[in-house]
């Protein structure tokens, strides 16, 4: 694939490129009017998820109206467990909701390893997004981290500590291992699909990294993360993991080319830690964008500054914000392109 | 004072300890059923803070059933908004609540310093509780950090997120610098107050700081803590700012005894920043209570193996959480009284 802006390709490479590229996670989304109405016609979250076509549409908005230099496929990190057999519901205010958890070896059978042909709604629409694009620039891929979508099926639904996720790392590793097992074979064949289905570039979301310990981050986050870097060779791989500032040390070693930074992390102190090769990514505070434009540009030139001692993928340290003002995402994005 | 035991005392002034001392954040709570009995008698859980004689009775529990080596005053860090006018109501399912937030300059007319005989319920039962002590172990008082009171007052629940509260910070920095003043102004008298009344240690929780970017931690949080530290001389001052790691080489400086530790983060790596003076307290998992009291004394040792490198008081990383095994409660405590 040739593509007119393949920027974020070669800075997430290492190449040094004319200028910084930039993205936003969640770009694909509610901050968008155009979105809300894709999202209203779709009726529920879970069907805008399911149709190839409106999600391909919602995919290319950002593109289009805020001019990032990357689509993300607009999907969502739990239609991997929800292919495993363990389905959830996105309630609007809840969020989302597993009425069936999976907390011992006897749930274990209600899963399987989730065939790609049962995530076919996404990587149709990557494929649609692809070829709606043609060539103006990269499609991004992603899954969940398998810590953070046993966190889900094991929990039920979000929590502040996932207390019941944590409590069985410690009273049933043998269990949570086999389960992170299942979840990792499963993504794995899922990024492979994903790529075929012509994504130029992965991210895992490990949304939920920052509850464990170091010693226990390693033992049943880490590790999965570290096999799927290694068993996907065919684009450049993303980790971002939310709170795991401890664990950069060990990303740096694994084979995946770019580290997501969240906004606590200072880009400095990070590239000493993963040395010069990898590309870092982030890191705005997401709140930084209730400022005005200008604040916002300022900002956005500071954080330029601190990531500026080796290749970097411009974004926020966390998903933009729902009711953030269209004017200062555009600030964001015009001040990293204009640097 | 004289204390049979003053092992936390001298801890925290960097002595040698013929062995480390230990509590446990959240001691005196749900985990004890004769807490739920008295919590029960008290009907609500304002009642029982609001109430010195059946505060100080919760306060002593753990010194009796558990054997840690310090009470802590069982009170709550909202006493201080509740007394400034910003009143607060305690929800069973959703946590505290504040029907009138403060959110711009004409709300602050809402408030006023605290004056400590508004907070007459917790010193009262701080001088109860060390006299029913009668010098077993030391009072600790304690009140939040002024940045988590902010979070509170101006989101006006508890969130992911706290979004509402850190666009304040970006977006009216003024207006946030005149609350934490008076939020800073009000903690500074109570905790005297609380020195006046037999608190021997004093402990500044700053729950919410892992939600602030290093930059806004130093301008909104640490230097509001800094202010606080350098205002009490009279009693070692603990610092506990859960997420906050990359402000621990700040704290390091404030002319605080005592860092408290969450269980993210790696006592050595925290041991080497610091440096070698200031005590350290912590870490292990809230989680890893739920394991066996085997599981429990395994990983009790190997933390206090982590924090051997300098003045130490044992804890865990957070609050107990309420469901919490007493019998493996008892293990980490136990464990750390017999190495």
């Amino acid at each position: 694939m040739i593509y007119q802006n393949d920027l974020i390709l070669r800075a997430a490479r290492g190449e040094r490129t004319e200028r910084t590229p930039v993205w936003m996670m969640r770009q694909a989304g509610r901050i968008l009017k155009e979105y809300r109405e894709v999202r209203a016609q779709a009726g529920s979250f879970k069907n805008l998820v399911e149709n190839p076509a409106l999600a391909a549409e919602v995919t290319i908005q950002p593109v289009d109206l805020l001019g990032v230099d990357a689509a993300i496929i607009f999907s969502d990190i739990l239609v991997v467990p929800d292919a495993m057999g363990c389905r959830y519901e996105m309630e609007e205010a809840r969020g989302p909701v597993f009425p069936q958890t999976i907390r011992n070896t006897a749930d274990l059978r209600l899963l399987h390893v989730a065939d790609p042909s049962e995530l076919q709604y996404v990587t149709d629409a990557i494929s649609l997004t692809v070829k709606q694009l043609d060539g103006r620039v990269p499609v991004i891929g992603f899954a969940g981290a398998p810590f953070t979508i046993f966190a889900y099926m094991t929990e039920g639904k979000g929590s502040k500590t996932f207390s019941i996720a944590k409590k069985l790392l410690y009273t049933d590793p043998a269990f949570s291992h086999r389960l992170l097992d299942l979840i990792t074979e499963s993504t794995i064949a899922y990024l492979k699909a994903q790529i075929a289905a012509g994504a130029a570039m992965l991210q895992l979301f490990d949304s939920w990294a920052g509850i464990l310990s170091p010693d226990q981050y390693g033992e049943f986050s880490g590790r999965y993360i570290h096999r799927i870097c290694e068993a996907i060779t065919e684009v450049p791989v993303t980790v971002f993991a939310k709170g795991a500032w401890f664990a950069i040390e060990d990303f740096a070693k694994y084979p995946c080319r770019t580290i997501g930074l969240d906004w606590n992390t200072d880009p400095r102190w990070a590239r000493q830690v993963v040395g010069p090769n990898k590309t870092l990514q982030g890191n705005l505070d997401p709140c930084q964008l209730y400022a005005t434009p200008e604040q916002v540009a300022e900002a956005t030139r500071s954080m330029l500054q601190a990531f500026a001692g080796g290749p970097h993928i411009a974004n926020l340290g966390h998903g933009v914000y729902p009711d953030t003002p269209v004017e200062s995402v555009k600030a964001f994005i015009n001040t990293v392109k204009q640097a």
